[in-house]
């Protein structure tokens, strides 16, 4: 089977590449070729499967090349930041909007229908959610980047109930542990923590010991990405958006985990001096009851303790002390 | 100021123009200019104030030229209706999304943000709607068309949010009563059933006599249009979608006020073959509260037999006997 992922060269997408050629198959069905499309691809393994197509996502005739000779499933990751997407609106409108309604609008003109995963955000909530929230909270994004996104999972929606893609959006909360980068990422402090402490740093964290956040890892990510892949195929009438369950931490149980594997020491590195703005949008996330992404197999990280492990790549089992 | 109504051909764009030109101003400020864009603008009468821009409103350069001097309210009217739609998808996703993307690209770009007053449709909720419904409920398009206009309604909160349009959504029901023609509006029958009884022809009704619709006529669509526009200046935050008021009716009970009109000789001549589809989309519309929306000051006709004499423009008073 030929499989296409937008955005491949970033944190999560160059994962799920790795992932993917390991694992070899999806659903059983063997990946033949694994076509990746980003700006950069620099620094992939040799491997047989792999096509790099380099360029803009907002490149249609660049799309149609590589859908060229057909495709089974994509996983469309591609994204400007949050952050980013707000300062530079017309970027952010090209790439997180128009590609990818024209991606999908080419897809949809495909023999087969392909399975097409759709990396959402839980950006699309803004800010303000109820204080206990499930999977049917509504909708008000507070950034362009969110109101894209809600954007573009009504479009697959919408196609996929005229059974033209078979498509699947997860809603992901920030994801951990990118390597620190001016990216415009607006949650790039949940990394940036945990890289801080691992590695014995100093740091200022922008919001409060007692905000909450949703918090999963790349591994488990990238773990739900192919799982939303492998889902049997849906009828058109199904319900095609997940928000993925999350863990829901402090900033005080975070550091609590990073002590309980680095030791106690690294505490008095971290300091607080809370955004109210980055606060309100990052750390005052409520509880999330999310029975339905659970019911389709969907998986948070389990505990703070394997998400520190999960999100640094460490080894399972005692301490790294 | 100068005004544009996009659409401006079409049967609720034609009421609006002229109500416009008898109102001669919006929010007290006079209308200099009153500019029309749709694919035909014929036998609209002389006036100094209006300029034609005939053309499709999928063309970027005549949009910029249009908007060339500069803009103070838009009307955004035009759609491919339902049906028409969901049969040409192409021609939906250019005009009913793409256009309107590209046309409120270009308004946020102006130098000073319009009031931009979008049409949109109760064809965002779906079927299955709740049976006591209220303005917060979920949204699950069932036609292209609404998922389409609620992805314009995304963008132009967010547009709003960003202080770059004055946007005013409304959420409109089934307009009567059209002129029949085959234009690909599924709720046409709403209002083929009201011009055949008012001329005493037979006509069979493609939806159950309990069945209940939502109801408004052009009049009072048109002006809620124009409240909407004189709302003043809204904050950024402020909620813009508004879920207009309706008169919800059985058929049974528009069929009472037609033979309360214009007698019960003409009942003998509706007969009723169900569409169980069709039905599902317009004849199983519950009960609504608008709360908001009437705080707000929009309305709907007020009861059935105002409903009647709106849609079909005829004289207050005593029965048309």
């Amino acid at each position: 089977m030929r499989v296409l992922i937008t955005g491949a060269n970033g944190f999560v997408g160059r994962q799920l590449v790795l992932r993917l050629l390991e694992k070899g198959a999806i659903a059983s069905r063997l990946i033949s070729h694994l076509l990746l499309l980003d700006a950069q691809l620099d620094g992939f393994a040799e491997d047989p499967r792999l096509r790099l197509h380099k360029g803009s996502i907002t490149d249609a005739a660049l799309i149609r090349r590589v859908l060229a000779d057909g495709i089974d499933v994509v996983f469309h990751l591609v994204s400007v930041p949050g952050g980013a997407a707000e300062q530079d609106y017309g970027l952010g409108y090209q790439v997180n909007l128009l590609a990818s309604l024209e991606l999908f609008d080419q897809l949809r003109q495909q023999a087969r229908p392909p399975v097409l995963v759709y990396a959402s955000s839980i950006a699309v909530y803004g800010a303000g959610l109820p204080a206990r929230m499930d999977e049917s909270a509504p909708t008000c994004p507070q950034l362009s980047y969110g109101a894209h996104k809600l954007m573009v999972e009504t479009a697959l929606c919408d196609l996929a109930r005229r059974g033209e893609v078979d498509g699947r959006a997860l809603r992901l909360p920030g994801i951990v542990a990118r390597q620190p980068q001016a990216n415009g990422l607006r949650s790039a402090f949940m990394s940036d923590l945990l890289h801080a402490y691992a590695a014995g740093q100093s740091y200022v964290c922008p919001v409060a010991p007692e905000a909450t956040a949703w918090w999963m890892s790349a591994l488990c990510c990238v773990n739900n990405l192919i799982h939303a892949a492998e889902l049997p195929a849906l009828q058109a009438s199904t319900e095609r958006v997940w928000q993925l369950p999350v863990l829901r931490l402090s900033m005080a149980q975070v550091l609590d985990a990073l002590a309980n594997r680095f030791g106690d020491a690294g505490r008095a590195a971290i300091s607080f001096e809370p955004d109210a703005h980055l606060q309100s949008l990052f750390g005052a996330m409520p509880l999330l009851k999310a029975s339905r992404a659970q019911a389709a197999g969907f998986c948070h990280d389990g505990n703070a303790n394997t998400l520190i492990r999960n999100a640094l790549k460490l080894p399972a089992g005692r301490k790294a002390l």
